[in-house]
């Protein structure tokens, strides 16, 4: 656990409370000497996501946990991921329903604003490339942008990490069992239903599934 | 006033209801078919500021003029812009406290995922380099890497057309009486104080003064 050497004092992890971000916050609890999670409110139709974060936070025993509340997204509104536009159903400039225009770059810019307050250059997402839904605002293309404006921005020089960029989910599986996630796994949230135990057959779950079966491992979240 | 041709059919502008944003309005107004004015309520501390936007929008006859809430800035905390502490009081990197880390930024993303929604690629606002208070996020290399950011995030090519970023504010208020703005300003607000009729000693309220002065052009706003 402690072969990989802390690079840094002080990370912000953006912390969903899903999959992804979990595994990035307990890689972030190895790389870095202090880890402070945040987490967006944005009118999640779900609110366990916002339980599952703060339930996690303790877990992992980091330096602290914030929520901030975004709810402009909301008052845009037009996404499946707020309101109660059926999943799926429609889609725009080839993008699925559920995307947020421009989620990723607020939250990041929230999460660097608030860095920058804590003295800390290193901010820590869960952002995927490979990621099923193609957002893209995950690529990392898209990230070099946000990390050029928001230093120059800031005049704050800014590190956007992205541990999950180019695995495949079930690398990212590999990758919770190494940094220590598997235990925080199990009050993860990923179900688009907001069910728990999870749906199982909405696309996030499957997707879940589907890269636990890849990695041969058993969710923690599906143990009894 | 119809010399200049329209050259895209819509725009997001961003309406703080301050001198700068009301002439940056107006300058679109001339530019663009339809113009939808975004005012970002952050918690300021002079609501007066929400009021100047919304009379102004109307005294404009624009398409529409949207207000989204950004509570996060005042949950961040850390300005004098949102929170008690005295102007001028302290300064960290280099920056008057009056700098909301990312704050720009942040208004500038909530605009275009606003304008994505209305199918609009034009996003207007007053940022300024030559401004006194040296704001990073004001200068255009930022805004250059944000509209980069934008672009890539969303799928959707997006311009920040910044008119006043390297005028002097005494050719601000030239351009404002070029684009048909005069009238407008008497309802603008800029006193950081809040006060109105203006406080007149304020940073904000001498340049302004300072500009209208080298410009050789009465104030509307003072006028009886």
């Amino acid at each position: 656990m402690s072969l990989i050497a802390p690079i840094s004092p002080i990370a912000v992890v953006l912390l969903s409370g899903g999959q992804d971000s979990v595994t990035c916050l307990y890689w972030a609890k190895q790389r870095f000497e202090q880890v402070h999670a945040l987490t967006i409110d944005y009118g999640q139709r779900h609110r366990i996501e916002l339980e599952a974060a703060e339930t996690i936070s303790q877990l992992a025993q980091i330096q602290s946990h914030k929520v901030l509340t975004l709810e402009s997204l909301g008052q845009l509104g037009g996404s499946s991921l707020t309101d109660s536009i059926p999943l799926e159903e429609s889609a725009r400039n080839g993008l699925p329903n559920s995307f947020v225009p421009g989620r990723n770059l607020l939250f990041l810019t929230l999460a660097a604003a608030y860095a920058y307050q804590l003295n800390c250059h290193d901010l820590v997402g869960g952002m995927c490339q490979t990621d099923y839904s193609g957002y893209p605002d995950c690529r990392r293309d898209t990230l070099d942008a946000l990390e050029s404006a928001i230093s120059l921005g800031m005049n704050w020089t800014t590190t956007i990490h992205t541990p999950l960029m180019f695995l495949t989910k079930a690398e990212t599986v590999h990758l919770a069992q190494e940094v220590g996630a598997m235990e925080a796994l199990r009050w993860s949230h990923t179900c688009y239903e907001g069910k728990r135990p999870p749906c199982g057959i909405c696309p996030a779950c499957r997707l879940r599934a589907k890269g636990f079966a890849e990695a041969g491992v058993e969710d923690p979240l599906l143990q009894p």
